[in-house]
Order: C-alpha cells, then structure tokens, then sequence
C-alpha cells in the first residue's frame, strides 16, 4: 500500500495535507478500493465516482460532530475506509462483515442507515430540526444522488427545507445515473445545467445584437448590464432548486477537490437551505467502470486487469427467465407493457426494453409513480406488468391498496429478489411482500416452485383479470425438470408427492429443498407429502381440508415473515374447519436478517435442507408408528 | 329549483350554453349545493371551489370520451351532478348512497377512483400513454389541488411526464390549501406566481431605468424588447413547471368562466404536456366556508343561514383527547414534538401548534417524508410523534420499516382513525395498520380501550425508548370510568372481569362492546372473561397460556382485517404451545368496506354488539354444562 493512506486512521488525519498530497491519496483510495472490490465484490462504480467528492467532505467537515448522511448508502466505502475502517472494508458485505451501507452500529461516522434511495433530505432536516430545539451548532449535510431525486420524497423535503432558517448543505451528486441511466424531466433539466445551453444561447443572442447597435450611451450600458445579470441572475442553473427555496452553488466538478473545498467553505458561510451541484463520473478512474457504470453497479469479484469476472459467466436467474418470457409473450400481445423502477437490466428487462421500446417504461426511482401509472394503464385496457424488488415495492403498499386493489385493476407484480437477498443485507430482504399483500382484499399471489413455473404462471397472471402478484427469489433458475408441469389453474396447489405421515407444504422456489427433505426423511422411515402451494392467496381451501385430514402434521415452510403470511391463513383455515391436526409454520422470524451470503442466511434462517430436517424432526418423531386418521 | 338546472341531465345539456347562462348554472349549481351538503354533511368547501372549473372542463371537453382524473376526489360533486347525478346526490355519503369519491360503478363518467391525494398525474400518465398504444385521439385531463402537489408522487410524475410527447393538460387547482393552510417552498413559490411580485417588481426596475435614457435608437430599443422579453420569458411563472417539462399557462381566474374556457380551448392545440395554473377560492359563494375552509372542508350537516352545525356542537373526540394529552407532555418535556401531514385540525394538533410553534411540524401532504423526518429527529435524541390518519399512513409503509424500525428509533405513531371511518368508505377505512405494522421488527403497537387509556398510553409511548404505534379509532372517546385504568406495564394485557366459559379478548376500543356482549351472555348462563389486549405486539404470552388453558374457547375481536391481525398471532402461539383450545378470530373479512356510518359499517362488518353476539352464540352454545379444563 501506498505512504499516504498508511497515515489515515480517522478523518483528522486528512486535515493537515495540502491539495497535492489529497490528490495523490485520491489516486490511492481508488487503487485500493478497486484492489478490495475485485475481491470482495459490491458496489463500485458509485463508490469511485465520489473519491474527491467524501474526501472534500471529511476535509471540510467535523465527522461525526458534523452530520454526514448519505443517501442510499451503497457510495460509503471511501467514508468507511476514511472512518477507521481501512482493514475491515475487506469484508465488507461478508458474513459478520462490514455492512455494504452504513450501519450505526459499526462506526460514530455513519449517522443515519439506510440502503433504500431518497430518505437522505428528509432525516437531514430531522437533523437540522432538533439541531435547532437542542441549540447545538453543527452541520448537517445529505449527499444524495440525481437518482434519488426521482423519488417524490425527495421533492417532500425539498418543499419542507424552505421553512428551514438553518445551515442544511445538500450535495447534489449528480452522475446522470440511477443505477441505469438517469430518466426524466428532471434529468434533462440537469443536463441542461451540466451543458449550460440556455445560458450560452441566450448570452451570445444578446451579444450579437449588441454588436449591431452603433453608439451606446453610458445609461445605455448600464441598463443592458442591470438586465442582462438580470437574466443571468435567472438563466444561472438551478433555477428550480432556488424555486424550491433553496440556494444553489454549482455545478462543480466533482473531481476537483480544491473547487469542492472551496465551495464547501462558501456553503458553510451561510445561513440557509444550501444545495450544492456536483458533477461526478460514476466509475471515475477503473476504465471497465467508466465504460460500463451498470455492469460495475452492483459486482461479483472481478480481474482488475479487464473488469471481467472471475466466476463463471452469468447463470441464468429468474430476472432472466422472467424477462425472456415476457418478451416472447409481447410479441403476440400488443397490450403488453413493462413498467420498470431504475432497474431495466436488474429486473431483466433490458432485452424488453430493447425489443419495445413503446411498451417499455423506465420510471426512474419512483415506485409510488410506478404503480398508479399502471393503475391508469390498465383502466384503459393495457395490461402492465410492473417489475420490482420485493423490498422497493413496499413503497408502493398504498398505492397497490388504493389505485390497483380497490378499482380490481389487472396489474401484473413481479416481485423480484422476494426472500433472502445476500450480500446486501436487512435493507434489501424481500421477507415482507407475502405478509404486505395478503391481508389486500382482491390480491392474487402466487409464487413458483422454478423457473419452468415461473414461465407458466407469467403465462397465467398476464391471461387473469385483475390484481396479481408473481413472487420469485434472487439467484438461479433452477428448472426440477424431472417433476412434470401440471398446468396453473386459479387458486389450486400442485402435489409434488405423497407420503402417509406428514405434510409439506412449500411456497414458492423452497419446494425443491422440501423435496430433498422428505427424500431425507424417507430414510428415517417417514413418509411425506410434498405440496407445492402454488398460490399463496387465495388459498386453496379443498387442499387444506384434504391436507389436514390426510395427516396429523402440516408442517408449510416460507421464505417470508411467519406473522401474515401464507401459513397463517392456512392454520386459521385449519382452526375454522375445527380441524385438530398439528400446523407447524416455519419461516423468517422476527427480525431483520443481516447481510452474507443467501446460504448463510437460509441457514440463519434454518430454511436450507439441514435447518428444516433439524426443525422437522421434532415434529415428525414417533409418527412413523401412527397411522393416519 | 331553478330554471337552467332543471335542464342539466348530462354534460350535452351545457354545450349550448352562453357564457352569462354559464355563470347563471354556476349561481344554481352553488346554491344546490349548500343546500344538499347543508343536509347531507360532506366535503363542502372544495366543491364550492370548482364550480365553474367543473362546467369549463365539461363545457370543453366531451367526457367520457376524454378521461376527467379528479384528484383526491372529494371535490366532484358538481361532477357528479353534471352527469347525471343530479337527485342522487342527496345520498352522497349515505349507506348504499352515491359515494362522496369518484367510483366506477356509478357513472361512466368517473374513470378513476380515488379518496387519497396526488395520485392524478400518475394515473393520467397511464391513460395517456394507453391512448398511444390503442391509437385513440381522447384528451386527457387531471385535476390537482396545490395541496395534492406537495405530495411526493406528484413530482415523480412530472418527472415522467415530459418524456409523453402528447396531449395532457393538467390543471392546478390552486386555492392555497390541503386541508388546512397549504405549507412549504413550493407553496411560497405558488403564491409569488399568483400576486406576480417579482415580475412586477423587475419589470419596474427596467421600466425606471429606461426612462432616465434621454435618446433610444431603434437598435437599442430592439435590444431592450428583446431582453425585455427574455426576461419575461423567464420571469412568467411557471418556470419551475416549465423546468420540468410542462408548458405551463396561467395563473388563470377560476371563477371567471370565459377565461377558464379560453385557456382549456388553448391548451387543446397543444401537443404536448401542458400545465394550467387556476386559482380558486374555496368555499367560494358561501361566506363561512370562505372565512373557514378548513371548517367546511368536510362538514357535519348545518344550518345554511349561519354555517353551525345542526346537532350538538363537537364531542370529545379521540383526536381530541390525544392532542391535549400531547400538549400537557409537551409542557414538561422539551424535546417532545409534534408531526403532521396536512392535518393539524383533523389530529387534534391546532392547539398543540399554537403553543409550542418550534415543536410543530405540518409537512404537508407528504406521508413518507413525515415519517423519515421523524427518524431524523428521533436519532439525534428528539422524541417525535407524527399523527397520522391509519390510511395515509399507509404510504409511509416503508419509511416505517426502513429508516424507523430497522434503526429501532424511538418514533411515536398517532394512529387516528384507525378502524371503520364511516361516510369517506373504502379508500379512508384504517383496517389494516395492525397487519401491516404487526409484521415489522421491533415495532411495538398498542391500542387503547378507552379516551382515559389512551392518554395512559400515549405517556407510555413517549417514555418508551423505541418504535411504538398507537391506534385509535374516529369519533367520540368513551370514558368507561366504571373500570378503574390499571398501569400500562409493556407487552402486557389487562383482566377487565373473569368468567369460566370463554374468554373474550378484544382490541382497543371495541373492549367497551365486548363488555356489553359478555353481560349479555351471562343472561344466558355463560360467563365470560373478558381481556384488554392492550399490546397488539408484542404478544402478552403469559396472558395467552393463561387464558387458553382457562378456557375452551377464546374469541378475539378486533376492528381491523383478519389476515395478519392481533388474532391471527394470537392462534399461532396457541398453536405452537400445543394447546387444544378452540380459538375463534372476529373482525374485518378480507373486502373492502364501503361507505355509511360507522354504525353501519361495525353492524355489516358484524362487529357491533347484535353481531358480535350472534358470531359468539354459536361457539359457545353447551359450554355452561362444561367445567374448564
């Protein structure tokens, strides 16, 4: 490692160099944190984008006494390895690791968590606010992304800020990018800005005319110098911001860490909502990420050399069945659309997107948006297909209630990511949807056991006429294909297997280690069903009845919430046919689910083979002996 | 009734009118209007507000053809008796009555419901959208009030909208309120619009200058013009619409019915997206309502000569009771504040505002940022209770999970009108709070029994040192002074009488029924316990293995969905004890429920005393022969 990074333990020891030595550690921190990424895996691209940017920040700053709240999160490694963190951001992500967002549970540095987009302007004016009501005197400084500033929360706050008389500094880290590339009226107006445009035109148009007029009176002059700074005083950027009440200073070159102190200094200056543009380059510095910002968003371990990975190329997940199957069904339905939040290539997608440009719609970060726009489709006899995470989704709960459930309007959900997540940890868990959509009078949910089921229930969703929700995991397709496909039909289960002790039943991709659980326990002389739920609501009541008549235990196994999901409806059934056959749920328990690996959260979880053998068994112990009723 | 009105059965019968039988309608409009409403009780206000606006949009366009998407829509009365409603809106709001919202099943002409705000332009987006992908050639007209704006979803469809290169006029019913007084930068920004202060102040300036010229050649005029008219372009207002890709036009008189169809008529040639700025007056025609809109915005029936009520002036309600009690906490402890979104009357905070105006913050109606900006306050040591009506809080669903819960910040949630709300209906019932929070780590809920617990328990929340949701229902806070408070002790419930047949637990306010039903049971020999559950969560598992191993049977009643619900937790933990006690769930089945009173509504949903009595009868039928186990 480099002399200069050696010496930075805490954000004090950045305070002492001069431009020269913050540059040359500039070149040191993306050394470094390329070298630990192509490791670890995570979130690079935004992370160079913002080397300069964090350093001009601690500079200029006193973390923590100083409030830096960033929003998204995934952009904090430079900050944690500013913050005391150099050794561990090499397990960052990992299992036990350092979270891959900030967590105040890891450093005084990180003030506010998070992990969705657009919460930074908001809990900063919290900040500010009680800053205010205990008299203290710090700053409080949100860097949020010109992503984020899709998300209507953003607009929430900005329209709140106003009313704070307080410093309040809110960096706009403007990279034209979400995590795809940037959409929206917004967007074009900041382009506008970057390019400066209407400010060029306008000056050399008034320039021009100038030139014509023959003699000039001293009077003359200084009404064409009053109104022509005037007009810039208002063609300045960031009207809008200004509009909003804030004042704005910028645009900056986010790479240029003198500019940035230097503006930083004059922001703090003064006594008002601040909003500072700066211009970063997501992936600054690591050519591949440059190129390929999207590709480096969110990545696998890679070679520095070529930013190829270096696992095996892409398998094929249940984005990409998802997407494939959708295009192939766009084709002989031109009512077909696809709505995404940011995340055309996450979701699948990009090929749709592609192929149909005028059926394809990239809200930006806007789920709430996302939603009632489909709503307003489908009222109209357009069948949209919302793709997002299952976590993102939660903040389109009202709207799925309000505009799509009470009008019984045909959106199709699919809920990508539902289940255990990885990597990215409790922010990120899609362990809610099954729980959040249940109790939603008119919702269809379903979930499929593979990849093969999730072709056919996009099939069936797309064919059903009203509110429909498609869960499925992150990870690979698996395809089970030595258990023929019986076709979907509206609210019944799929027998996997039968077995004379004990019932499983499984939702969703889980089946296939049900399946390899009653496998297990055939050994110990235990005989299973095996149930493929199939549709989590509505449930299927003559399969509840047959279920808990045939055996003495049900065991339903979920990668969800216990409390409102699927087995709760089915012990409730259970207990309304006054049926005394033995309901066991195993699922997510109470509590968010730290970051790791998706396996080392299934066995958290005790949701993988051996967790649910070991979970069963206490259960199923002397049934062997019994005979049904 | 008057002359024109009689004539008035569908939008074509205003198509052959003048401008002065226009304003003639309008007169009528308004007085059948007071004089239905001042009957009915409803939302008075906004629709004295958009009388003319409502006769210029169908005047202009040809609905159903071209989509009408009314905002909120609480203000489409005239809507509704311009097409065909006209007699029928005397039972707006009543039991099997029109509903006081648009609904689809009433009228072809109400192609979007709708009850919560800022939903329009998203959905007018779709229907947009729609209209390209079937090649139709409709108008599309949303309807939003300045309020709706602050709304984050508002400008997350704005974002989108510059990328529709089509018809889509928006109109911006500016009357300066949400419900109360409207708040917030962008408001400021709409009133520097509306009395066009800063135009008129630099086009003084220019003008002042100009004069102190003694020759001007005409090249030097030329430039002047030129600038002039930049400046003009640049200072219309609208900018900030403008900037976001809209052509925006206006402000425009929206009682001035000529202007009103001259603009919609420009706007039509338009291809492309277009804003039209109308500033009303609500309450507009009747002097109370105008000198207090807030009054009138939703109205008890009342005298039309004087503007009071027709029945007893207010009753205690909860709300009411939750504020005093917050500003008596308020008094002892300086870190305790106060959020609201746009309701400071309807939560009970008017007083709590005036007297600690630093501890109050009305953020508009803007759910999600309500809550992160209280996780913003609560992490840096200020206690925040943000009240919030059940379903509105519903859009802050992830902001609870994500930037509360997930940091177990120790925010307060005033849950008001949780439960069935009456006349508003399906879009305004808070049934589903206790299921959509009951799922959340590390959420507490508590639901109190009675006006004297709820304060009780709002002291308890503020002590508590994490997330905590207090709910309570609409209307009139009962006392039951008869039943001397115990103390609130976490997680657990309290023994209101004891009885060996059957236990009833009931949650919240409905405890007081469940009393009344349990008396009435004795009559028959069946003695109940009866249980205050208190906590919704965590569950009191004392009480649990308790009261079923006390009992055969245990009846849960509460006034909230059964998925997911205080009752569904409650069986799975009777289910994970092993415990063979028969455990009956009463409360909301999974439909929406319309609108009537909130008699009504308890007596259809079964859960009024009658009900609750006959869903009992049947599950304890032969217990006083039985002896408890």
């Amino acid at each position: 490692m480099s002399k200069l990074l050696d010496g930075i333990h805490s954000p004090g020891d950045i305070k002492g160099l001069n431009v020269n030595q913050l540059n040359q550690l500039s070149k040191e921190l993306r050394e470094y944190l390329i070298s630990v990424v192509s490791d670890t895996g995570g979130h690079l691209s935004s992370n160079l984008g913002v080397v300069e940017l964090t350093l001009a920040l601690h500079y200029c700053f006193q973390s923590p006494y100083d409030k830096l709240i960033w929003d998204v999160g995934h952009q904090t490694y430079i900050h944690k390895i500013l913050t005391g963190r150099k050794e561990e951001i090499k397990t960052i992500r990992k299992y036990k690791g350092l979270s891959g967002f900030p967590k105040r549970s890891e450093s005084k540095h990180d003030v506010f968590e998070t992990g969705h987009s657009t919460t930074s302007l908001s809990a900063a004016l919290g900040f500010a606010k009680s800053r205010e009501i205990l008299q203290e005197n710090n700053y409080v400084v949100p860097i949020i992304g010109d992503g984020s500033m899709t998300g209507g929360m953003a607009f929430e706050a900005m329209n709140n800020a106003s009313r704070l008389h307080a410093n309040f500094i809110a960096i706009l880290n403007d990279n034209q990018m979400s995590i795809s590339k940037n959409v929206g009226g917004l967007s074009t107006y900041l382009d506008s800005i970057r390019t400066g445009t209407v400010y060029k035109e306008m000056k050399e148009e008034v320039e021009k005319t100038l030139i014509k007029i023959p003699k000039i009176g001293r009077d003359v002059v200084r009404v064409i110098r009053d109104v022509k700074s005037g007009i810039k005083q208002l063609l300045i950027p960031g009207m809008l911001f200004e509009e909003l009440g804030f004042t704005y200073l910028g645009p900056i070159d986010g790479h240029n860490i003198s500019a940035l102190i230097r503006t930083l200094n004059q922001a703090k200056r003064m006594n008002e909502p601040v909003l500072i543009h700066v211009n970063t380059t997501k992936g600054k510095g690591f050519k591949p990420a440059e190129q390929n910002p999207t590709k480096f968003h969110s990545m696998k371990p890679f070679h520095i050399k070529n930013g190829k990975c270096k696992n095996k190329p892409c398998r094929e997940s249940y984005s990409q069945v998802f997407g494939d199957k959708l295009v192939s069904m766009a084709k002989n339905n031109d009512r077909l659309v696809a709505i995404s939040a940011a995340m055309p290539e996450g979701t699948g997608l990009s090929e749709f997107a592609k192929k149909f440009p005028n059926r394809f719609f990239d809200v930006g970060i806007a789920e709430q948006h996302a939603v009632t726009f489909a709503a307003g489709l489908a009222s109209n006899g357009i069948k949209p297909v919302v793709a997002l995470y299952s976590s993102f989704l939660q903040r389109a709960y009202d709207q799925i209630i309000h505009d799509v459930c009470m009008q019984k309007l045909p959106v199709v959900f699919a809920i990508d990511r539902a289940g255990l997540v990885g990597e990215d940890g409790e922010t990120h868990q899609g362990v809610f949807d099954a729980s959040f959509l249940n109790h939603i009078p008119s919702m269809t949910i379903v979930a499929p056991k593979n990849g093969q089921e999730l072709e056919a229930m996009l099939e069936f969703a797309v064919a059903y006429d009203g509110p429909i929700a498609i869960r499925y995991p992150k990870g690979k397709a698996s395809g089970m294909a030595d258990h023929p496909q019986t076709p979907i039909a509206y609210g019944q289960c799929e027998w996997i297997r039968k077995g004379e002790h004990v019932a499983l039943i499984s939702i969703g991709t889980i089946t296939e280690t049900a399946v390899k659980v009653a496998e297990r326990l055939d050994k110990q002389h235990i005989h299973c069903s095996v149930i493929n739920a199939r549709f989590i609501k509505p449930m299927d009541k003559q399969m509840v009845e047959d279920v808990a008549k045939a055996h003495n235990v049900v065991i339903i196994i979920e990668e969800n919430v216990l409390t409102g999901g699927y087995g709760s409806r089915f012990l409730q059934h259970v207990s309304d046919l006054q049926l005394d056959t033995r309901v066991v749920n195993l699922g997510i328990e109470d509590a968010f689910i730290e970051h790791g690996t998706r396996a080392q959260q299934l066995e958290l979880c005790r949701l993988d083979e051996k967790g649910l053998y070991e979970q069963i068994i206490p259960h199923v112990r002397g049934l062997k002996h019994q005979k049904n009723a």
